[in-house]
């Protein structure tokens, strides 16, 4: 798997135990749905100020969030 | 600070305590010299990717890099 599709099966794992939908944390970081879609399925190279958003957004600091990505290998 | 900012001072502080320089990183990494110091000075919205390469490089997992961005809060 690629950095990407890591981070995007993290973001899945994460946002579906908030209970949050897509649309509701798109809405809560002013992005697209479409857009936390594609990152989900690791599509996106994501820059540093989103994937703090989104950490920030789904109240999971960002080294707990990357423990979970390496827990992936 | 912004998290460019943190996640910059934290890239130099790993660096200079790895004793390698901008230019070894840069070569290292297939990034320019300039790109490194951008990042270092908090200037670039740095990508997955590339802090995935970096981080390899300097031998520090994204988890331990990121605690010590949070600790700079």
């Amino acid at each position: 798997m690629t950095i990407e599709e890591k981070f995007g099966a993290v973001l899945k794992s994460v946002r579906v135990s908030r209970g949050i939908s897509q649309e509701k944390l798109a809405f809560n970081v002013d992005l697209h749905r479409t857009y936390i879609g594609s990152v989900e399925r690791g599509e996106r190279n994501i820059s540093l100020k989103n994937i703090n958003l989104i950490c920030s957004a789904l109240e999971i600091s960002l080294s707990d969030f990357f423990k979970e990505v390496e827990n992936i290998d």
